[in-house]
């Protein structure tokens, strides 16, 4: 909104993220002021339309410079917020709603009963909130006034964020400070940065949310925390947003004193029940539970001989009556040590799809390891058609550099969900997207005390670009990348190019500097920060960083083909024989299926030595040149903003340069090769980066 | 500044703190304007003195409503920040500042070689910064421009804030959300908050800060988090604070490998010198340490058969050769159980007197046992005529309701300050104040990561007080108490007396509820939050609560007369007599020093059992009391800000009406005394109160 600015804009700490409304240039503004001189609104509007209604009024107040009244007599020159009820001449004058469904939206500029307004239209106050924000969003990119006319409908009905947060306020795996819910002075003292928090959900049209870790701690059930996540529902509730608790499977055991938690048990069912009615007496609209089964020490039915259709089953039970879903999350491994952990899941699920309960949803990550800067999608996509599915997406960075780099996941994200499974439906498609496959998407969120709410400004991208894919899976990650930048930086000429030319490139830049060509898991132990390559003394196999890349004089990979673990044929046709063999493994795969001789020529014509140089070369240069260009943007964004988002530059090239240097110090230990001429040698021995120490690190949650 | 304002102001979420500059009304605009249209600096300014400016810049901007430029060429008009140094005609002027010292300040409307200017004088540029805080104070608080002459010097020359903050971001009893440092972020990433919490440091004259918990770890003097701690110091020197390290005795052994950490060991000498001049070479003017040894735990001297002055010599004389300082805390108790652990650090201090380096600092907590919410003075005042002590006060409020209840610690800094130790120094004083015997104070400091620093809005004057009593420790809480407000709140008529009449009986108000006539340590176990007068069953007797009230059907209280303990031995005549008679110890320490029966007359003329009724009853009744005048000023207070301290005041009245109902139960059933007659019964039952439970309460450190 600032084009044609001279001076540098004022400071800015971030906190608004991308609800920055400023007021428009002259002539948009005229021209708005025309259609948004007052908010039509029916009699007696639902805390939803009046959640719409106040936002309206904060972004249009500040775009048009003028406040806005609420009407309730339809007049020209009007925003009016209506569904077919509580306005019907919309069905009269035709407007087209019926393929909108229940949470769908339609902005337009239009005459109705001969008065010209700016029309907001759903078939529901939901539809009419998240259309609010539409018609902002809008308006904050560049959209044409008189001839406004936008609609649409989410893909999927569960938006879904979790949050990894502790009853100490500690977040595993958050960067961003700690928890955002302030769980001592709950239920009574409500801060009022949760609205704030569930506005931004409510933007992106995300319409639930999981309060606490999936790592549960009994206590979430207890009573006093039951009352303390009503309190937050009553403040996420006019925002559209449900509230999951995440619970601990041995509940029954820890709270209620039984001997066992087996689910088959029938003192077990009743406890559950007794405890599900607790829960929706004091949250009635409560969105259900989200559990961790038999995962990384959580407990399960596997400990009672049952399995996870069983374990859901009992609990499932509980929370249908009240309307109330459970979500099992499918990330699981098995005690013992399986020859290749990136198979278990799917063994494990397939044999169970059509036995979970109708309100059970199985929340599957997007690879089959977990949450690695690339993996191919998770074989379970499309191969469990009896079940709905949710895909579930690491919106913090646990293993991209965490909050410091710039690193953005719309190309991840949109990797994944485009990535076609083969796994046919009925339909026109040859096949079917992972995108088609899903009921739902779970983002595991970047957000926290900091004030700017994601431990970094460009962090805020990917709290973004999660929700608007989970509105539409099938969107692109470049489209959201410049929409998020018009709203987040303004629109000074070249802005928009520039920033979005640093995003799109980001995640590659990492993939490169940390773990390229398939290659995955070689981050340091318990923290995950930075390189371990070396690290092969841990108790499981499977937790070590050896365990993946298997480097050796031999050459370096998993061999995941039919020679290796045969993780492979748990893809479908043509993608199991073409993931099998190396020659028609795409580069970005190929440690992740093979184990290659260091002289395997890729496609580039290198060697797999050469090329991993190459690559880390080329991942170090790419930050090097979002350095370039974010200094080329001093003065077009503001100098607070400016000044951070460089320091963490500045760290990032420092530690994508770490990531260089000791990977391939490692590499040439582990394998002997050398470094060709012309190839810098690490700054360090591997001596010194085996010896890095990093004290209380974040993220390690408890 | 809103004098005659019809309109709720807009909402504030506290973030400004006290530094909240506004627009001055019209006829103090233009009086300020006349005197404040530039600014005077000399060439090449200091970092402290380009401090002073920019405060200047931005406080006396937003007051005039016009930007302040710098000018080098003395005209009328101008604010003058100058030293005789800076500008030799200050001497010839006849400027008086001799008296001032290195730290103190002069600021007045003057006529200086004719020209009408504000002239801000010191002998230092440290001088002019505390100087240029307090011009922008007194226009704040209301100051007449054309007569304005005032004139401060500290009295102490140490005024220190010291941070409980873990390496990991948690507070030892911290309310207040977690650490502002983000340690994993820096030394690199600075976060722009630092140099607000240093711009507030430095308005109240703070001249140290501790960065880590006492309970220190190890780490803290690895060389990464030296090089982070760097970083710190690096914001807080242009604002005049040096940076104090929390070390852990044990460090030579955990840190150097050492097989012991015995004082007299010379290898334990050099480990401490090698690290005192690594951490010297990063931050050149480091105050030096501070440590807490043979206390809860933590390692000392002890531990090898050494006492705490031989402890303390090996590193002060590390220390010594780089301008550093040791402060050694006495708060101490012994691993074996003592038969009064009040008794305790006098008896192993006042020992040592004599025996300790140049440059150690003993620190002593206000009263013998710890932090309560009234103690007498601690009996180390005064008692080591030959020892530099500081005294340390609680800022964060561990044992008055966190950072929920409002209670103004004013009052108790000053009753302890002004108390008389009747240890005659040489001078005319007929005894000698606790202000007398100080050569520092410390804080422990209550700010967080909170928005508004504190965990609420009214712990913020907890800060200020303090910070403005470590300048003059002979100050008035309750002028004090008018400044903060008139800075946090504004001029509108009535707000100043309605606030100050909160403020100031809040103390007594949270005494009455929790711990009337000289009763102590009465809270639950471990997170210290709420009653709990039953618990008696932890592994040292002096943690229990039991242990200090000793309430059954004989009496109450702890006999510290000759007949008992004999603490009260350890004060000087005529405290000794007066207060080891129960007919001559006032009532507000009645229970202190003395046991005695429930049938026993009080000052007022009722029994204790009476007397406790009513002061259980008084204190409920002073919150409500608060909640009624907090309410009178909606409208008056912006609406954020009103509405957030009404929750707390909400919560505050329902968590004094626990303990009163709680102890009440309580003491009923161990005395078998009854409830006269319109004495209202406790909601609950004794059992009930004792089954709650508080998982995850806040504070509890690391």
């Amino acid at each position: 909104m600032q084009a044609g600015a001279t001076t540098t804009p004022p400071d800015e700490d971030g906190y608004e993220l991308w609800l920055r409304y400023r007021e428009l240039p002259a002539a948009a503004r005229r021209t708005l002021r025309a259609r948004a001189g007052a908010l039509w609104l029916p009699a007696q509007p639902s805390a939803l339309l009046m959640s719409a209604a106040t936002e309206l009024q904060r972004g249009l107040g500040v775009m048009t410079g003028r406040a806005l009244p609420l009407r309730r007599r339809l007049a020209a020159g009007q925003v009016v917020l209506a569904t077919p009820a509580s306005l019907p001449t919309l069905r009269k004058a035709g407007v087209p709603l019926d393929d909108l469904g229940d949470e769908g939206w339609l902005i337009r500029s239009t005459v109705l009963g001969g008065k010209a307004i700016l029309l907001i239209a759903a078939n529901s106050d939901r539809g009419l909130l998240y259309g609010a924000f539409a018609l902002l969003r809008a308006l904050a990119t560049g959209a044409d006034v008189p001839t406004l006319d936008q609609r649409s409908a989410p893909r999927l009905p569960l938006r879904f964020l979790n949050h990894w947060d502790n009853l100490d306020r500690t977040v595993e795996r958050g960067y961003a400070g700690f928890s955002l819910w302030d769980w001592w002075k709950l239920p009574h003292i409500v801060d009022a940065r949760y609205t704030d928090y569930a506005r931004a959900n409510a933007s992106l049209g995300i319409n639930g949310v999981s309060l606490n870790n999936v790592s549960a701690k009994p206590e979430m059930l207890t009573t006093a925390f039951i009352h303390k996540a009503a309190a937050l529902a009553d403040v996420l509730r006019p925002w559209g947003q449900k509230v999951y608790l995440a619970i601990r499977f041995t509940a029954p055991m820890e709270l209620g004193g039984l001997a066992t938690a087996d689910p088959l048990e029938p003192a077990v069912a009743r406890w559950w029940r007794g405890k599900v009615a607790e829960v929706f007496a004091a949250i009635p609209d409560c969105g259900g539970f989200i559990i961790k089964a038999n995962s990384e020490g959580q407990p399960g039915p596997h400990d009672y001989g049952r399995n996870h259709a069983e374990g859901a089953k009992v609990i499932a039970q509980a929370l249908a009556p009240h309307g109330g879903t459970l979500i099992w999350r499918a990330f699981v491994y098995a005690a013992e040590n399986p020859d290749d952990r990136a198979k278990q899941a799917y063994d494990q699920f397939t044999a169970l799809d059509g036995q979970f309960e109708p309100n059970v949803l199985v929340q599957v990550k997007n690879g089959p390891i977990d949450f690695q800067p690339r993996e191919p999608f998770h074989p379970l996509f499309g191969a469990m058609p009896r079940t709905r599915l949710i895909g579930e997406f690491m919106v913090t960075k646990e293993y991209m550099g965490f909050s410091t780099h710039l690193a953005y996941q719309g190309p991840l994200f949109e990797e994944t969900l485009k990535s076609d499974t083969y796994r046919d439906k009925p339909g026109p498609q040859a096949g079917t997207l992972v995108a088609h496959t899903l009921a739902g998407m779970a983002g595991v969120g970047n957000v926290g005390t900091d004030r700017n709410w994601c431990g970094s400004h460009f962090d805020q991208a990917n709290w973004y670009v999660f929700g608007r894919l989970a509105w539409d899976p099938l969107g692109s990650a470049q489209a959201l990348a410049q929409e998020w930048t018009l709203q987040t930086f303004g629109d000074a000429p070249g802005l928009v190019k520039a920033v979005t030319g640093m995003v799109m490139p980001s995640r590659e830049a990492v993939l490169n500097y940390m773990t390229p060509l398939g290659l995955h898991h070689l981050m340091d132990t318990g923290h995950h920060h930075g390189p371990g390559p070396w690290v092969g003394n841990l108790a499981r196999p499977d937790w070590n960083p050896t365990y993946y890349h298997r480097a050796g004089p031999d050459g370096i990979g998993f061999d995941r083909s039919a020679s290796g673990s045969n993780a492979v044929a748990q893809y479908a046709e043509p993608l199991h024989s073409l993931w099998g063999d190396p020659r028609t493994t795409p580069d970005e795969l190929l440690l992740w299926f093979h184990h290659l001789p260091w002289k395997h020529r890729v496609s580039t014509g290198r060697t797999l030595w050469q090329e991993l140089l190459v690559r880390y070369d080329a991942g170090v240069a790419s930050v090097d040149t979002l350095r370039k260009t974010w200094a080329g943007l001093a003065g077009t964004v503001d100098a607070r903003r400016h000044h951070e988002v460089s320091q963490y530059l500045a760290q990032q090239q420092r530690e994508a340069q770490w990531w260089r240097d000791a990977c391939i110090a490692y590499f040439m230990n582990a394998s002997g090769q050398r470094l060709p001429a012309g190839v810098a040698k690490p700054t360090r021995t591997l001596a010194e980066y085996q010896a890095l120490r990093f004290d209380y690190a974040p993220g390690r949650g408890g």
